[in-house]
């Protein structure tokens, strides 16, 4: 039984672990904090969790933390979680960070994005990136998680197998992304009104997104050259769910051999306990991975253009749910353990 | 052709109160403006209004309201409304001020549910409260209108032949109110962000709603009695519409005749452009009066008990539609003029 | 471990059943069935189950069930329940009932609201009104359950320690009562198509509804005297949650005596796992119990009437998470298991 | 005034249709028939029609129609159009067909798409495709036009200037497609359910969609080559309004030469009174369209790649609000009239 704490309790983020580590075997939940007016019971902040928890979810403070915790996870915003990471880190304890703080090698690329310098660069370079269907085994032995963004989860899963076997051209990916509001968290900011998302639905960050230079570097490392996607996030009327229509050229290697994409995605994902491959003439669709920590993939091949839909949850999948098939990896739990 | 003025018009009563002046063939808007730091066109403010209206909405200045406008209409907050509308009276326009401020004519009613002293009392003394269907006399020749809120008009008009025919026990009367998102305008509050509203539904303002004592006034000057309304307002997850269950008790002179409520209720209306009454077995939704100005009624026996069901679009019959109505009444244009 | 099967796993219920069932660590689900084409892999019928279940989903066969199971859980429409009852109970099988088939004591009531004669009248008497609040220790030992239906469950939990008690005028009960759509379950009909109910709201079944009996007859068990409630539900754009604002006068009893109805609620409720009185200012809502077995209720005072709000997510306290509880009280599981 | 029928009153562009022609000054209202069961007011098949429009909506009657009508909006599903419009043309009637049946020139194609060989072969030569934008001249003098499909509508106006001046590679084009649920019409079908849109977001008809025959057709017809896109419709879970996300790439010609496309597209639809070019960093939305006549377009370079995102209501320009633009054209009203 290990003791785990949550950093930012209160968020999205925060909300979404709370539930999952409630219903894990291997865990207690022994401290939540967050950055609030003053300590509040966590049913008060949350009156689902009535009944179910009963904590206070105190103001951070790094000696509580580190007294009360073995793992922490930080759903913080981006740029604070380098703020606590390092202290965290130096008493030993070991750290889940959902932030981006930690998921780009390249901090000058941090910067453009984020807007901010980077303060940590020392475990910049200890943390791994936390998507355990391409990184098991050094997750296995991290002591500091970079969990992936949302949409990186879903377009990486989705086009891991073309990029590492040299099957597409990386000049021609475009990602046509959709998220449900919940991908912003809990902003106040009258964007998110109910009165402007509600019947509506439009894109934003036009290619401009910070998400794109995660799936950038994540795509050229499995390529092995320079990759730069064109992404395009759109809004949805929805609380949870991501949906990614991508687009693509076969390479000139895939168009020269008979190759069955979908045989190839089957086997490629076969031992992932959270990749589903869809049949022929089957789509994902977000109703079939809300609430779980699937990610759904169907492949389809258009004369010599690839057309890949990709599903997550992006609270569980694509956030919290991945934050735990992190620790369960990290601690040698089942992997599945508490997310099905 | 009478010009007119909109104060507020960045509001959602405001940008209602264009849609339906630009389709309204008597008038010409002539100015806008809204609290804004500082001068906008109206369609940077509002992208749908585009090719559609070439104004630019100004911040709030009485002079050039008072030279480009016959009749300003006043969307602003409560307690804003009794600052700005004696100098416009003064200057000898006309308005019609879709707030709280001139509705309430006992000020310690006023003020106990406004939480500010009421600043115009002279003026209060001379509002017309701008509901058609019972007022609309004193309306012709109003130079000010306090239009009505929009749960106490569907109430209201609900209640009118039972209350004016001393047919039901005032004691008795339930209103379990039901509103769209709209009837909070367009506030920043996290209750009102998506996440808060989408798949909830719940009661908010519980039997204290600062509606209740504007149906109470009403009510009560037609019984001819003090009338004391239970009211409970419910948040649905919809943008438009309000759809009001009333319980109440019919009175002993009821009770001791025979006589057909949806006979009487037809015959109390018949001449109301905007009334609807529905026939036996039918009820109002939403959906029948959203984008109108209907207020669709259903009344139903059951023993000693009555049932009404009555639906208006709040931000139309509820507020600016009922606006509209009320200047074609006092310019003498058909009522329904830009309404149908 | 016991080997649990579900009749009509194809509906809302079933569907909800199978997902509570798959993570309760006390049962293994041994049969699915449902009436369909031809037998189909349950990974077909609902592609978020591929990879946690793998069962066919087979056309209803005695045989096969008697075979495989020692709980049968009937998630059928009303009418279909009773044909299939008699039969598994006569192979010593223990039954959990979901439809309204054995909720009613009298029949002719049964008739006059489902429109069909009861087809037995035995096990009728012997079934147990799974309500556990009311019944534990009945359902203990008890081989039929009749499982509560949706707008039933919240609104005896929210009256019964009135009732118990005498504290209210018994002829005075208004049940204004709000559902989400999955109420109706997965019915193909224009009125439950996206385009009627998205931004709709209206009232169905003005006081005929077939619950409005199960109401009366439970809480006329609680006074001891004949209850008929006045009942109206509607429809909410929503997938799941029912609220019911629930309108009532004090009895004389209360009346003369001071009585704290907050306490005494908490006390009637205190040892309930699933029941949660909310504090003072504070109500239910939807969001709060989605997902959840809980039941919400809000108690408040208003002179001589007293107002009460209850939530319960219809498909889990309403429906299939009730079922699950009333399995874990026959089978001497922790009354939470697989429920928190 | 000209006298107007709707056959196929009861559908949902049918029901927009008596919206807008109730509104239009130049127009009466004259017949409406629909596949119903008997004869039945308007007002009893639509409530919210009720005090507006009292007319009788018979079953189709080729005498009824033609007696009462100089002009006929067919608002039926495809290939009953074809069984239709050759009377009325006979009758000398003018026809405004909402359907499929007379877009595609080539009938294999109609064939291929739709399922039925095309019966109606010697008007298919004379009709002309409705899209005033492109063939405003043709419009004014047609007797029977074939009102463009709403996808199509977006996806033309989008690209038009681009495939005119033959600056886009034509094998390029991507449209990433998405619809709300009034798309499909008042379909019957468990797809369509609240319960199966409501959260939902999903790809359908991948790349085999019947309107990409008609995209491909007009593209083609405007580069003077053919072309083939890859088109992707999405189910939005909102009422109405399409967003369509267009990926291309520049053509030689356009990479050789220094050319603002935002002020081209401004050129080339400086005097069209429904098409709105957005500014730099300014994207359509559906809120701004939705209600509206009006497709908005944004144009954003990117390096050798363009994006473009265009926005309709789709029942409005994407339906029935071009049907009444292509009349006013017809008759020489404004081409405004009644649609702002």
């Amino acid at each position: 039984m290990i003791n785990v704490g949550i950093v930012g309790a209160t968020g999205l983020a925060g909300e979404e672990l709370i539930k999952l580590l409630l219903k894990h075997p291997g865990v207690r939940i022994t401290h939540l904090c967050a950055k609030i007016d003053k300590p509040q019971h966590i049913a008060k902040i949350f009156p689902a969790f009535k009944g179910r928890l009963d904590l206070i979810c105190y103001q951070p403070n790094l000696k509580e933390i580190t007294a009360k915790c073995d793992l922490v996870f930080l759903a913080l915003p981006h740029t604070v979680s380098m703020n606590m990471a390092p202290a965290l880190l130096k008493a030993h304890k070991k750290v889940i960070d959902l932030s981006a703080d930690y998921r780009l090698s390249d901090i000058r690329v941090y910067r453009k994005f984020y807007n901010v310098a980077h303060k940590d660069k020392i475990h910049l370079k200890e943390a791994v990136y936390g998507l355990p269907e391409l990184y098991r085994n050094k997750i296995k032995t991290a002591k500091l998680i970079a969990n992936p963004g949302c949409y990186p989860t879903a377009a990486i899963l989705a086009l891991a197998p073309l990029m590492a076997l040299d099957l597409a051209e990386p000049a021609s990916i475009i990602i046509d992304a959709k998220s449900g509001v919940s991908g912003a968290g809990r902003k106040l900011a009258e964007g998110f009104l109910f009165s402007e998302i509600n019947e509506d639905f439009k894109a934003y960050k036009v290619n401009v997104h910070q998400h794109m230079p995660e799936i950038n570097q994540e795509l050229s490392k499995l390529a092995g050259e320079k990759i730069r996607v064109t992404f395009i996030p759109h809004l949805l009327p929805v609380q949870r769910g991501i949906l990614e229509t991508i687009y693509l050229k076969k390479s000139r290697r895939l168009l020269n051999k008979k190759q069955d994409l979908l045989k190839l995605y089957h086997k490629f994902y076969r031992k992932e306990p959270f990749v589903r491959i869809k049949g022929e003439g089957e789509f994902p669709r977000l109703k079939d991975v809300a609430g779980t920590n699937f990610c759904d993939i169907a492949i389809k091949e258009n004369g010599a253009n690839i057309i890949i839909i990709a599903a997550i949850d992006n609270l569980l999948k694509g956030a919290s749910g991945q934050a735990v098939q992190n620790m369960n990896i990290m601690y040698k739990f089942p992997e599945h353990l508490g997310l099905l």
